[in-house]
């Protein structure tokens, strides 16, 4: 992102977690390549943080919308963080609005930046969630797909998408294949991982909260802080340093859900560990047993992405950052 | 496909070479499956073979209008053969009509399937093109698909459609990832590959024909008979033996362009070989030698799928078949 003179930004799903805290990141990282100009884009009402004073758009509604593609890219755009998707239990529930959003919104997006006077950088993100089933763990990056979720299946087709439409020059895209982040602030949310920050998040705030896994259920884990680095990170690599082939798969720390609880009485007590249930589910088991719990990420650690250090770790970055 | 009453069957892209081969394999294949209707759809016209007594029905136009579609499935389906597509070098030319029909055709056929009484097993067909770029060869069948066009692209798309409609019971999906067919009857076409049948069949036509590539560039290879041998085959597998992964990687024969004359000139002669011209094309040879021109296939062996024994024999199988 360095050596623009413009460097105007669009966020899409901004008003998400991860959207909230990487805007704030990049308002904040002034000194190297300060925005000058903030598009910020969800179906949830959304506002620029109050840390910055430069020129924001903001822009409230559906991706497919022509009047809010317009708001959006009038203007033109330089860098686009894609971070609006639905998650993996709500399209798994509801079929065609997880195609609709995460396939036709995606597509929709990248013919907007098509049309762009000069192809923008495009960040979007996949998930662990491109495999399910049988597949050697830790994963290599050149194992093939098998999202066995609807949620899975869009994020892998927006891999396609974004290599090919990169190809071709309309684009300059990235794809991060994200672990699955916690801790998550905020309330749970519908996706399948929700219980993954709220076993965290939860007894924290003083309130119950319910693992429906098994306990020794391993997981690929990510915090917020690391994801926000990552996304950052990855509009920054050179194009040629990329090639054809623009899907990273983000190192992550593999722990349980016992291990994380284990985490959270080292550091906050027996009684706030307490308030973790074990009731399983097996409708969210069915989506979550089948993500792998490690995976190689040899390119990504080469690129100079990094895991967190520990589940300590994790749980400190959300008390520091969120509590 | 055995145990119905009825065996209506729909295939789209009914006018092609491989469209017509397998309504001809159906229309004979009385003993076994007879159907109970045909549905031939083609954007070109099309006709039942002569031999069919059986009811039909025709359809020519866009895969989208759904004026078509609503003649195609108004009487209901049970089988799907859907082989229409933009070929190769035509949808590298011409990227919004490959994605138009190579993705929103496919997936507007998947949803109008979705729409049936009963879930109708869907066979369709991918390429060699989901493969590009630095991939180990013979390529493992857990291998990542790396398209390094938009051909490649929308059938991997494809692919994880077919798989995610029929893990949600909406079709029972087969994905035939074909090797280049040779030797293709007719006129030579717009796919990137469309040399491979020219070198054979322009020179036993007493007419010239030009190789693209280098001699030496292997070539993963089908005849148009085992590939339609597949199709039925694919149709007839218990969707229970297939269980999630719906995507079958076809064997098929290792030979270069040099290989392939030779045996024209075993069969033929020396001067019908002699009509082959060696001029390189970088357009083509930029997509065609991304394709492995080897593959593992493990699967598709275990599930009694077969590769043709020589080259000599796919020559002699067009010169049987088609001359």
């Amino acid at each position: 992102m360095e050596g623009s003179t413009n460097l105007r930004i669009l966020i899409t799903g901004a008003a998400g977690f991860l959207g909230q805290k990487l805007t704030r990141a990049l308002c904040g990282n002034a000194a190297k390549s300060a925005p000058t100009e903030l598009v910020l884009w969800d179906h949830l009402p959304v506002q620029a943080p109050p840390e910055w004073a430069g020129p924001v758009r903001l822009v409230q509604g559906d991706l497919l919308q022509p009047e809010n593609l317009q708001a959006a890219f009038a203007q033109g755009l330089d860098v686009v963080f894609h971070l609006a998707a639905v998650v993996s239990a709500q399209a798994e529930a509801e079929f065609d609005l997880g195609l609709r959003v995460n396939l036709d919104g995606t597509r929709t997006l990248l013919e907007a930046c098509r049309g762009l006077q000069a192809p923008p950088v495009f960040v979007t993100t996949s998930s662990v969630a491109a495999f399910g089933g049988d597949v050697p763990v830790p994963v290599p990056d050149d194992q093939a797909p098998t999202p066995r979720s609807t949620y899975g299946t869009t994020k892998v087709i927006g891999e396609l998408l974004v290599n090919d439409f990169s190809r071709k020059g309309f684009i300059d895209g990235r794809v991060l294949r994200l672990p699955t982040i916690t801790v998550r602030p905020g309330k749970p949310n519908k996706a399948a991982s929700s219980f993954a920050s709220g076993i965290i998040r939860e007894p924290l705030n003083g309130d119950r909260s319910n693992c429906p896994i098994a306990e020794n259920t391993p997981l690929w884990l990510m915090s917020p802080r690391r994801a926000v680095d990552a996304l950052v990170r990855a509009a920054g690599i050179p194009a040629s340093v990329l090639g054809d082939d623009r899907v990273i798969t983000l190192p992550g720390l593999t722990a349980t859900p016992a291990e994380m609880v284990g985490a959270l009485e080292r550091i906050a007590g027996a009684e706030t560990a307490g308030r973790v249930t074990w009731r399983r589910d097996p409708a969210i088991e069915a989506i979550v047993s089948t993500w792998p719990g490690a995976f190689q990420a040899v390119r990504a650690r080469e690129l100079g992405f990094e895991a967190d250090a520990s589940i300590d770790e994790i749980v400190r970055a959300y008390m520091e950052d969120d509590l």
